[in-house]
Parts: C-alpha cells; sequence; structure tokens
C-alpha cells in the first residue's frame, strides 16, 4: 500500500526533527517567563501588595484547559468520521497542533509580544497560541485525507505566520475586536483551507470516493468530537476576553447560541435531508456554527436573545450550505472540501463578522456603562465613534479574507511540489498508507475489513 | 425501514422551529443579563468596591463546565450501550438537552428568578438549568428506543415545566436542601419517566428484543459515559452549594461516597452475575449511584465516613435492583425500563432523600457553628429546630414523587396519541429509522452488520 | 471459558467488600475534615478575616478534575488498546483506583498528615491520593491482561503503603522536591511494576499471543486515553505545587516538553518503525513522556527551552526504548511489560529525576529571588546549599528505586500463590474470563469476532 514516494522514513523525521530544533533554538533564544510565571518577577509583585489570586493563571486557565480539550480532542475526534482515516485524523491532528501551537507562540510573540527583545510567555500566550493552531487545524478539515503529514506541517509553518500577521492587522493596527475569532481564526482558517484545496485540487479523486465515507462507528467516535467542541465553546469564546462581566457574558452569549444553533440544526436537517431522516453529517457540524458566530459579538452586549438569533441563522446556514452550496464548490469551483470547513466555520465566520460589525455600531456608553472601557477602549476613551468601530470591524473581515485567500494560494501552490510523499489518488482517505495497521501482518484479518457479499463468496469459493 | 408514520420531514422540523421561535420570542421579552454578566451593572459593583474575583462565574464556571460535560457527554454516552441505537443515544440526547437547557431557563425563571417582571440569568441560572436537563435525561433512559424525537421534545416541554414547579415547592415552599438533586432531579426524573414508560407500554416489544442489547464497542461507547458520571459528579453535587466550606465539603463527600459505591458494584456484581462473573450493566450504572445518595446530604456535615456507608448502601441496592427488581418492574407492573433508571436513579434517589432527612434531623451547632447559616439557615435563624428541618425533607420527597407521579401518568397519555412518528414494536432499539445510516446505499456492506453463521452460510451458498 | 479456578463469586466479592468494610471502619475511626471543608471551622477562619476566595478549594479544584480525568479515562482508555481487553482495561482500571484512592488517603494520612490523632482531608489530600493511584496504575500497565481483578487488588494494598512509606522518606526526611512525581509516582510504580512482572514471568504466554495486539477500533479508543493525559499534564504536574508562579510555571514548562515530545516522538516513529509508516504504539505512549520527564523540575525555573530540552530527550528514549529495549527485557530479563512502562514511566521518569537534580543544584537566588521560599525552602533558609539539595534529589532516586524494586519483588511473589483467581496462559488478555460478554448467549454472531479466511471457510463447508 506503500511506494517510495509516499515513505515518509526520511522526510517525517527531517521536517519533524529539523523544525523542533529551530523552535528550541528560538526559544533559547527569544523566550523568557512573564511577570506571573517568573519566580523573581512575581514575588516582587506579591512584595507590592498583589495576592497570589491576582495572577491570571486563576482566572484563565480553566478555560485554556477547556479550549486545549477542544484542539486536541474536538477536532481530532470531529474528523475521525472518515471509516479509513482515524488514526490519521487523530494522529496528524496531535501532530500539527503540537506544532503549531509552539511555532505560534513564537510567531505571535514576533509580532505583537515583545518586551525589550524578548517574548514574554504565560497562560495568555498559552491561549492565543491555542487559537492559533484551531485556525491550522480548520485549514486541515478542507485537506483532510488528501495531504501527507510533512505537507501538513509545512502548511502550518505558513498559516502560523500568516495569521499570527493577520491577527496584529486586524487587532492592533484596525483595532477591530474579536474575542472568540470569527475573523481572526474560522474565516482566516477556512478560507485559507479552501484555497488550499483548490489548488491541491484532484480531478481523479473518486477513485478513492469508496473510502471518503463514514461507517456506523466512526460516526459515533465523530460525535466526541462535536459534542466536546460545543460544550467547550462558551470557553473558547471568553478565554482571553477582559475579567469579571465580559469573560461571564461572552460564556453565556454563546451557550445560548449553540443551544438554539441545535435545534436550528436538527429541524433543518430532517428537512432536507434524505425521506425526513437526520444527516449525521449536519448534527455534527451545523450545530456548531452557533459558536463560530457568537466569536466576535459574543462579548458585546450581544443580550441572549440576540445570541440565539444568530446561533438560529447560522445552524440554518450551515445546514443548507451542506446540502446545497458544498456540491456547487465541488463541481463548479473545484473545490474538495472535506469536512466542509466552508459550511461549518466559513459562512458563520462571516456571519459572526457582520454580526460583530452590526453590534459594536449599536453600542452605547447608556447600555455598556463603564464596561466599555473593557469592550470598546477606543470608544471609551472617545478616540472613535461606535459607527466607525463598526467599520474597523467590517474593514478587519475583508483583510482577513484577502490574507486568507492569498495565503492560501501561495501555500497550495508550494503544498504541490511533488516532494512531500502525498497520497496518490487511489488511496487517499485511508491510514493504511502512513500507519503501520494492526493485524496487517498477523495471522487476524482485521476486525474492520469492509467486505461485500460478492467478495466473501470470492474467498469461500 | 421507514413509513409515512415515522417519517419526521414535517413533524421534527415543525416542532423544533415552533419551540426554538417560541423561546426566542420570551427570551426578547423576558430575559436580561444579571448583575454580574451586565457590562454597566458589573462595573457599577466595581465602583462600589468589588473586585473581578467576587463575580461569581469564577466560583462557578469550572462546576458548570463538569456539570455540561455530564449533561452531554455523559448520559449521552451512557446510553450508547446499545448495538444499533448509538446515534440516537447522543443525537436524541443532544437535541433534548439544547432544547431543555433554554426552556428550563424560562420555567425556572417564572417560577423563582423574576427580577422586576424580567428573568435574570448568569452562571447559576445556566446550572440550574442544565440541572433541570439532567432530570429530563433521566427520563429519557426509561424510554429509550421506543420513542420518536417529537415525542421526547413534547415530554421535555412537560417536565420541565413541572420540574420547576416541583423545585419551586420544594426549595423554596417546603424550605428543604437539595443541592445536588436527590429529591428534585434523581427522583423526580426517575419516576416521572418511569410512569410515562408504563402509560407508554407496549405488550410486543420483545419483537425487538435482539436489538435491546448491546454489543462489545458499544459497552465500551457506554463506559465514556460511565466515567465522566462518575469523575465529575462532585462538581454536579457542589456547583449550587454555597461558596467556601460547602463546595469543598459537598465535593468531598461525594467523591469518597462514589469510590465506596463502585467497591460494593463490583463485589456484588460478581456475586449475582452469571458464573461469578461482572456484568457491565452493573458497572455502567450502579457504580454511580453513590453519587445520587449523596445529592441531598452531600453539603451537610455528613463526614467521608457518612458518604462512605451511603455509597456502599447505594451501590448494593442498586446491583440487587438491576438483578431481582427490574424483571418484575417489567413482567408484573408493565414498566420496560431501558436503562434501568430506577436503579440508578430511582431507588439511590429516594434513599439520598431519606439520607437528607435524618442528616438535617441530627444537625447541632456545635457541629456546624457559624457554617450553619449556609447550610440552614432557617436553622441558625431560630426558624425551625433541627428535627423540623427533617420533617420538611421527609415532606419534600412525598411531594416529588406525587407530581412526578402524576406528571409522568398525564405526559404519557399525551404521547400516547398516534401523531409524533413513534416506532413500531418491530423496529424499537433502531437508530436506521430516524437516522441515515452510512453504507445503507452504498456499494459497500456496513461494518456492524452482525450475522449469524446461517446467514452467512446463505450468502455464500 | 471459565472454569472454578478463574471464578471469582466468593473471591472478588469478598476481597470488595471486606476492604471496603475495613475502609470505612478507619474512616469512622480517624477521619476528619479539614480546616477548609469543616463548617465550623472555615467560618471560624471567616471570622479571622479569610475571604471564601482563599479556600484552597478554588486554587486546585480545577486541577484536581483534570487529574481526576487523567486517572479514570486517561489510564483506563490509554490501556483499552488490546483488541479483546477493553471491558478489563477500563473496568479493572476504575476499580483499583476507586480502592487505592481510599487507601491511599488512609496510607498518605497514617505517614504524614495527622493532626492529634486524625487524618485531616480536603482537596489536597484528595490530589494525593490519586496521585499515589497514578502510581498503582502505571504498576497495573505492565501486569495487563495476565493478572486477576482480586491480584490487582491486593498489589494495590501493598503498593499504595509502599509509596506512601517511600513518599515519605524523599519529600519530609530527604527533603527532596517532586510536584508532578516524575520520581515518586513514575519511577516507582513503573519499577514496582516491572518486577511485579518478572516475578509473575509466564514462559508460555506465546499461547495467548494472538490476542496480545490492537485492531483499528481499540486502538481508536486508546488514543482517547493518550490525547487525555496529554492535554492535563500541565493539571497534574501543577496540581500542588504552591500557589501563584508556582503553578502558573509548572502547567507551562509541562506544556512545552510535551510538544517538543511530540514532534520527537512522530520523527522517531517513523525513523524506526517498519516501512517509514508511524506506529501507533509510539504515538499513544512515547509522545506523553515528556510530562513525566519534566514530573520534577516542571515547579523549577526550567525555562520553556530547558522544558523542550528535556521533552525532546524524553520522547526520543521512549520511541528507542519500545523499538529496542523491550525486545531485550522480554528475552534476556523475562520481564513482559504489556503496555511498555518502562518506556513510558521508567526511563523518562528516571531522566526526569536527574534533571531535576542537576536543575536543584543549579538554583541561585538571583534566578529565583523570593521565590526560592516556595519551590526551595531549605535553600531560602539557608540551611542546605543548592549543591546538597541537587544531591538529596539524586540520593531519593536511589532510595526511590530500591524500595520500588524490592516492593515489587515481594508483591511479586505474594501475587503469585494460586488463590486469586488469575488466568491461565491460553486466555490472557481476553476479556470474557472475567466479564459476561454481549451476545455470548443471543442468538447473534458478536461483532468483533476476529475471523480468519480458513475459519470463514469452514464455517461454510
Amino acid at each position: 500500500m506503500t511506494n517510495s514516494a509516499t515513505n515518509l522514513r526520511l522526510k517525517l523525521p527531517m521536517a519533524c526533527i529539523i523544525l523542533e530544533v529551530i523552535i528550541i533554538i528560538l526559544f533559547g533564544a527569544l523566550v523568557q517567563y512573564d511577570d506571573e510565571t517568573d519566580a523573581k518577577l512575581w514575588h516582587k509583585e506579591i512584595a507590592n501588595g498583589s495576592s497570589n489570586y491576582d495572577n491570571d493563571f486563576y482566572y484563565r486557565y480553566p478555560s485554556f484547559q477547556d479550549v486545549h480539550v477542544m484542539i486536541f480532542i474536538g477536532f481530532g475526534f470531529l474528523m475521525t468520521f472518515l471509516q479509513r482515516y482515524g488514526f490519521s485524523s487523530v494522529g496528524f491532528n496531535f501532530l500539527i497542533a503540537a506544532f503549531a501551537l509552539q511555532w505560534a507562540t513564537l510567531m505571535q510573540g514576533f509580532v505583537h509580544g515583545m518586551h525589550g527583545g524578548k517574548i514574554h510567555v504565560g497562560i495568555e500566550s498559552m491561549i492565543n497560541a491555542d487559537f492559533c493552531t484551531g485556525s491550522v487545524l480548520i485549514s486541515f478539515g478542507a485537506v483532510l485525507g488528501k495531504t501527507s503529514p510533512v505537507q501538513l506541517l509545512v502548511m502550518s509553518v505558513i498559516e502560523v505566520t500568516l495569521f499570527a500577521v493577520n491577527e496584529f492587522i486586524v487587532l492592533s493596527v484596525l483595532g477591530a475586536k474579536d474575542a472568540g475569532g470569527s475573523m481572526t481564526i474560522h474565516t482566516f482558517g477556512a478560507y485559507f483551507g479552501l484555497m488550499v484545496a483548490r489548488v491541491l485540487y484532484r480531478p481523479n479523486l473518486d477513485k478513492s470516493k469508496h473510502k471518503n465515507c463514514s461507517v456506523y462507528h466512526s460516526d459515533l467516535f465523530a460525535m466526541i468530537g462535536t459534542i466536546y467542541l460545543w460544550m467547550f465553546w462558551p470557553s473558547f469564546n471568553s478565554a482571553v476576553t477582559a475579567h469579571g462581566d465580559d469573560q461571564h457574558r461572552t460564556a453565556m452569549n454563546t451557550y445560548y447560541s449553540l443551544a438554539a444553533c441545535t435545534l436550528a440544526t436538527y429541524g433543518l436537517s430532517a428537512v432536507v435531508a434524505h425521506d425526513g431522516k437526520l444527516d449525521m453529517v449536519h448534527i455534527q457540524n451545523a450545530a456548531l456554527a452557533g459558536g463560530v458566530a457568537v466569536g466576535t459579538a459574543g462579548e458585546m452586549m450581544l443580550t441572549p436573545f440576540g445570541s440565539m438569533i444568530v446561533g438560529f441563522l447560522a445552524g440554518t446556514i450551515s445546514v443548507l450550505g451542506f446540502k446545497f452550496l458544498s456540491p456547487i464548490l465541488e463541481q463548479k469551483l473545484k473545490i474538495q472540501d472535506t469536512c466542509g470547513v466552508h459550511n461549518l466555520h466559513g459562512m458563520p465566520g462571516v456571519l459572526g463578522a457582520i454580526v460583530g460589525a452590526v453590534t459594536a455600531a449599536l453600542a452605547t456608553k447608556d447600555v455598556y456603562g463603564d464596561g466599555m472601557a473593557d469592550v470598546f477602549p477606543d470608544i471609551q476613551s472617545g478616540d472613535v465613534e461606535a459607527s466607525f468601530q463598526g467599520i474597523r470591524q467590517a474593514i478587519s473581515l475583508a483583510v482577513t479574507l484577502g490574507i486568507a485567500l492569498l495565503g492560501g494560494l501561495i501555500t497550495g501552490f508550494i503544498l504541490k511540489l511533488p516532494i512531500y510523499g502525498a497520497p496518490p489518488d487511489t488511496i487517499c482517505f485511508e491510514d493504511g498508507i502512513y500507519w503501520e495497521l494492526p493485524g496487517e501482518e498477523g495471522s487476524h484479518e482485521e476486525l474492520t475489513t469492509v467486505r461485500t457479499p460478492d467478495e466473501a463468496e470470492k474467498l469461500n469459493a
């Protein structure tokens, strides 16, 4: 099932070890504990009257761990729906996430975290690194099953770098707000990945068509991913918002958006699916769109009412996208989007950006009170009007789309070079190409061998 | 595998969308941020000297997320033990939980959370909504496999409403304590569900008997649910107790009760099961009874010693219930209790209520000190004697049983109307009736096809 | 599949119930709430000016729950990789963990937690009990599939006791630091278990060889365990360190060590495995070695740079151990190490101890500032030089190895008595010996029956 082209004995070790050595050297040269992780500096703060409870660790670590679960279990298992790609789904997700969080620490540090020539790290940099990693994993969803781990590592190197640049432009230059990343994470990751998938278009992918689908148990494994993403999305959106009401409100808005989204998803799925039955693809994906769509506005005074409307719309859009838009993307635009990230992250991300722009434009001192300083510091300080904050948000969406599409285009061509051990069209969506599979060399037939009656007959002829 | 009667193309979307639209309208009219989630109000508190750390979010959000995991992963996967009902177990659990938590926010708000005509929401209302949802999911366990999602939504509408009423009577009118819900959640959910199952009795259910059992992998998926419920039960029982020693003590009492319960469960299972072997049904369920049984007394000064005795008893009762009582319930009382909720939630819930009444009656100022105000404010204030608090607890159990049984009776008859697309007796416990199953339309035989030697022979004849 | 020798109808209930009754009696006689879980005592602290937030519950409960997940889900599912031993892996893990955490509370209390003749319990004792349990589960990994649950309970009784003794010597007598337990948990558990496995050597174990391997889905279940262990290891190492910078820094160092370890693992796995493919055994295990290896030094000022180097080394050593050392251990030293705990916990634990000794020896007031008091109180107080702290750490490793090996030796001989219902060589690694399996008595062939073409042919002859 392998040949020399896809044999990774040299390629993968070289990629992993060279990248890790570079990272370690850069960490040695540039990375320092921040004031809250350094023994000496924190005890200076204590001496100046801080209490240990003021350490940001206690405000953010539970959220961090929830985000961490979303990155490693959520994304990893969500993609195990493919019948013969579970090892790769969880395993490559694990690999590129472990790489990307380190690389993101460096890139985000370079772009907006330098202090006296050093990158300071602590719980907030850890969350931000996980966020950037999430964006890469969204792109991974678009190319799932058609790429080698070496390609994925190369993609991560570029995508993380561009993510940090885009994030800097959106948050620091344009002064937009995007705590849960509707723009910076979801829109960016989705359109970057879709463009990569476009460039890597395989006209003969239907040779692997029979493997590009689920089986009963693989769908159950995928539901582990779905449910964890759903449950912890409130933590994701609130992980880096301001302390107090902001974290509290963001988590709650997200919770309501997701609940409404789920009802919309079930309703719409039964409408559009075959025979009035529910389709697991919708449940696994569209029910999450509500979290994406309040990624920008969740920290604002969106209200539970507003959050539910947004969630309801997001679920609706997402199911309809799976049913009607995905086939068009594939046939007309030649975008083979394995996990349907356009429906889960792309459109809901754009919706979230728009909702954020509108909500920001409507912000008033009367509603936010002194809390304005946390959510819209520039409005509080009088630097901008609310309406202009809305415009900044809208421009940020455009910039994000531009950088994502252009970045994905370039990355796609780089990944097209025939040096990374990509799978041939006939054995995409197949673990056996990169993994030693159990039972292959033993005397036992494998558990999961899918056999048609015809094949069974031949065996017994 | 479907016919027009069970086709949900219109019924399920109508139910989902109408319910969600009603909820959104009611949220728009009635629901507001509370003081801790509202930007303006919280910053007034800050201006008055509060610190961000005083925001209840930091006291309760980690517990909330643990409870959330129990509701969506714990209950969802616990019910995947059925061989061909995994999609429905996780999927319908997801649907009705997402609905019930919204509806519960409204119903609990109406009954005991109105402030100037508005329902105030924050982390505590989120936890309480999840608790109410838990009760519905317990009832779901009794009717698992024999009901359509539309029936389940209708059941949720009624059960959530009655739950809120009962909770109000028990906690506010009668002044009982029930932080972890031995009465309000477990006893209520179990007896409500059992009564529904009684009314929906199917004399010919044995036509689906071959599907009403587990296979090897489905039992492993179910263990995911069991273990998560077991681990996070300390968070469940302590999620809404008073800050400080109360949360701390409740979590610890629950931890010890569950540990002792687990040893009792393994011991008893080997005694009663076939050939001295362990029975997965016991391990998956009875090991959790210790959490149920300290749901009322866990916040009291039950001591680790007392908690262990209660846990040990709960595990024992539960295993014996599965072995000896469930068959009687089914044959004599015509209650087909799919998940055995009577053994996991019913009897241990009643045990927990009794333990709570006794522990309350024994409370003394000498033991509780000033902590009496948190646990038994009415005893502290001198309004009642400890013995009378015990009586209140006992009356609360009786009220809960009454409302649950009567509510379940009425609900059962409503659900019996032949308009909800319930499955026929021959295809209960079968996902295919409501879900598009992978592989059904493709050229591949499905992975999980269970084939007897006879069938295999025919295929190859 | 059973005979009277392995029938546990009397043995397991007796073991479970006698042990639990002893525990309950001892808890009744000896265990008390500590100052932070007792209603009266905590409210005295409140009266003296403490705030509820000072209750250690809020500093440590989220970490506790993460550790709890590692113990019950992490270890439990990691061991489900065996094709026919999933019930036992999760189920016996559950049983012995539930027992060990109770027994550990007593043993650790006797040795270093007595206050006026009573053992005081609270969140820190709960974490320490879970830690001790982790050590037992590591040993369980070495003997997985070859032992009865009664043997495992007996092993737990002894191992927990010796763990507490060793922990007392290392931490209290020798004054070493080992917050994440590189020595006390991992080294101890691994070498104890390996010695037990040595004594229980089965020369004819190859009779069960065909069951001592994974199948596709069992490897996916195992990945649930791996990923949870990986994600929550930062919480494990930081769970009992000092508040503030110490918890924060320890979590972060562990996070970086694991990330670097993962890259090393993937790189090395592709180098050494067959055909340049990745080997699930490495991914499931070696990627975790980075957490083990910073168990001692993680709380020190190891820096992210140092943590990554340690993690990289740990992953490398671990993969090479699986490839080259495990076969030698089995063939030459007659140690049948089912899960390869020597590679995941043994060697990385020793590495962690050495790293801890070196890092301690290099500690300077210039780097730690006033934080020295938290990490190295004896250096801060001037009682010892940093270099001597390093020597203490090294001696602690030697002591740990000695107690583990000797304890394992004695325990092995005790477990060799033919009274515990151990499985015969022919049916090791098989759930059916101790569990009622689904489908065995029904009319359906079991899902997971592994059938060779030959067997299929015979069936159809």
